[in-house]
């Protein structure tokens, strides 16, 4: 594996712990200022990280006594020395404070990032769920 | 606008052109041959041009006499001379043999291009549109 994938794959990394632990400002740092995102709920996109927080917050504040584990599933990296873009599947786990499963759902993830100031950010993500062409519904288990 | 984000557009223009015309082997031209999709309908993932093949032929061929006008709006070019990052929005206009417009919709698209032997190619791409968390349905009409 090559140095920069390595560093791509701690950014994800991050992103785990951050979920876990919900800390908003962890989770935010892996991002850009100026981030873009076709987010899988409510919204065609967000832009800017101060809008991005706002979901985060709300997200993280609604989970109460729960947390979320993530997981990754065949992450692939593509990149140079300025651009790098992943994709890959996503189990979002949410467990009890005894660490009872209580519900799971899969996503599919892209993200591109840049280095800026010798760090890698994500500038945009895009995340969904495949849909049925007839009821427009999304499935959130993948087979 | 930079000579790379110019050749980028290119391929967007192509895309427009290639839907229009239903032309399956020009759509492909602008693909790598190893692929990677999250495509908005169905399944979880297409790996591979034989598999983005099928999906295009039955897309083209269940047009019948229907053809397809491809709109992008606010498409965002972020590139270096290796990788490039493309995110817009989609309109697909259904338009009948005597011009009348049928239906239309709009997806959030991500592309990610590298360039093999001097010509950009889409090695990833992800589309989609926003779920109501209630109903986990689909808008496909963006406001």
């Amino acid at each position: 594996m090559s140095d920069i994938e390595e560093q791509i794959r701690q950014i994800f990394e991050g992103y785990k712990t951050a979920v876990f632990e919900k800390n908003v400002e962890a989770f935010l740092a892996l991002y850009d200022e100026n981030i873009h995102l076709f987010d899988m709920w409510e919204k065609w996109s967000y832009n800017g990280k101060d809008a991005w927080r706002e979901m985060v917050s709300n997200w993280f504040g609604s989970l109460g006594d729960e947390k979320v584990v993530v997981d990754f599933d065949s992450l692939t990296v593509t990149a140079t020395n300025e651009i790098a873009v992943v994709h890959t599947f996503v189990t979002y786990k949410a467990v009890a404070s005894n660490g009872n499963e209580l519900r799971s759902m899969n996503n599919r993830l892209t993200a591109a990032l840049k280095k800026s100031n010798g760090t890698w950010k994500i500038f945009h993500e895009h995340s969904s769920a495949p849909l049925d062409g007839n009821t427009l519904k999304a499935t959130l288990q993948r087979q």
